[in-house]
């Protein structure tokens, strides 16, 4: 990109003091001060063009925001409070200054609403697409992470919301759910949790994979988004958008039955036997495999 | 990539118990213990098909060595150490397993020399090249990070060894200096520190403005790696190649002239007077414009 250090300059401006960065932005590398008492949480994920975000349809600010809420849905996954990211951006040759600050901006904005600023990463330029990676730092805050390793035989399996045809927006424009995730894990018994990235049935299958359990589903419980409905058709039932579709960035966790209430769904439990079983509304049980997420543009 | 959740078992298959990761890689995030007196450090850096490294000339281990590699530079121009890295890889569909797994096996054996284990990232397949990002953890661990903003008139400006003609390989298998670093940090007087990934005339005039000083660099003193000579001619000069090549990641600091000894080399003073000049063999000075680091395959 021309004008590479212009835009680090710019990035720099944009910086604000915060008493948890003692190294700012600028340097080889960034210094963050911890609480003696917090874990320190680490996680990276990516956003390419062509796979999470179409750079011919979405606009900069929101593919920026969308590389930083997956990170920040990993934190709610996690129940930790996000404390700081780190960014490369990998530019198309020929990008505009302009288009780099929006991403920027987005990136920022979202990163913002948690109080987790961006200190420090890498811009380059390349004969190739958009891809973002974005590092998040994130701390436990005084409640225990919670991980996809505790799911026990008999407990419920919820769901923070409905899923499927995110692919129609809400891919681009979901909030992480931090503060859902923190308020159910200071407050209840959760055994399990993850966000749903991948889609039901293959997040799902994580969980219980590393808890060393199985699943059972009822069908008739899973949430399913309006949005489902206004999907192009193409065989699939809109049962199989809620389970397969992914990129919905609700919570699944699992936990003692009681917990159901509004905010979140109960929509199967826990089983002894491995594999995931579906439960339709006639009594009939089939095997669920992961069809998980696929989408291509 | 088919069978990536094959492809992230096999890494966590890699993985070794270590006291300081509470939580391994295989969940939404990593946890790390961070000892309470230790500054947390961290950074990002990217590589790129075509721009740092050739996938049709050099091996994944090569490349998944200079992914980390690079990282780990900037742990030295800190001074600080290697405490864990996080990893995104953006792979070329149709990669093959084995191919993937030596590029994670190469970023591996670079942590491994200063016991930095992967704790965690993200693996995509994309109809684009490869693209890899890591992002740094490094701990101050009782050494004061260095940063590039302590320059002062009349210090000393030194480098660690000899620059120029990187391309014709060094930039695939260089040796990150923290143990060097750490070392100067350790028993001297250091007032600015960086590593020399764009050049040694951008990378100077990195340390020269955010120390708000200029500098007087000595042509005559410029070590000049015995590579230069074998390089393509173009019209520079052996020592534009050192000026300019970038890539060489020696480190470049400055403090006390006494410093100079046989295991670094002083080229140059910190000047109050802005902007970089090069005093020439016969007296002549000319200002030295960052050429920077611009190589291409």
């Amino acid at each position: 990109m021309p004008g590479e250090f212009d835009f680090i300059d710019w990035i720099r401006s944009q910086t604000s003091a915060q008493e948890r960065i003692l190294i700012p932005p600028g340097d080889d590398l960034a210094a963050v001060r911890w609480d003696p008492a917090d874990l320190l949480l680490v996680g990276a994920d990516q956003v390419i063009d062509g796979v999470h975000f179409d750079s011919a349809v979405h606009s900069p600010r929101d593919i920026g925001a969308k590389a930083m809420n997956r990170n920040l849905s990993d934190c709610a996954a996690m129940a930790c409070l996000p404390a700081a990211a780190v960014v490369t951006v990998a530019l198309p040759v020929g990008t505009s200054i302009d288009y780099a600050r929006q991403l920027y901006l987005g990136i920022r904005a979202a990163g913002e609403k948690f109080d987790c600023p961006i200190v420090g990463g890498d811009t380059a330029s390349w004969p190739g697409k958009l891809i973002i990676s974005v590092t998040i730092l994130g701390r436990s805050a005084g409640i225990e992470p919670v991980r996809r390793r505790g799911a026990k035989p008999g407990d419920g399996i919820f769901v923070t919301g409905p899923l499927g045809g995110s692919l129609l927006g809400r891919h681009m424009t979901f909030e992480p759910k931090i503060n859902v995730a923190r308020a159910l894990a200071a407050a209840r018994q959760l055994t399990a949790m993850i966000d749903l990235s991948d889609g039901l049935s293959r997040d799902l299958a994580h969980v219980c994979r590393e808890s060393n359990v199985g699943a059972l589903i009822d069908a008739a419980q899973i949430p399913i988004h309006q949005d489902v409905s206004r999907m192009p058709g193409g065989g699939r039932s809109p049962l199989e958008h809620a389970l397969h579709d992914g990129e919905d960035y609700e919570l699944l966790f699992t936990g003692p039955v009681e917990l159901g209430q509004s905010s979140h769904t109960l929509i199967g439990r826990i089983t002894a036997e491995p594999g995931i079983r579906l439960q339709h509304l006639d009594g009939q049980v089939e095997a669920l495999n992961p069809g998980g997420w696929q989408h291509n543009f």
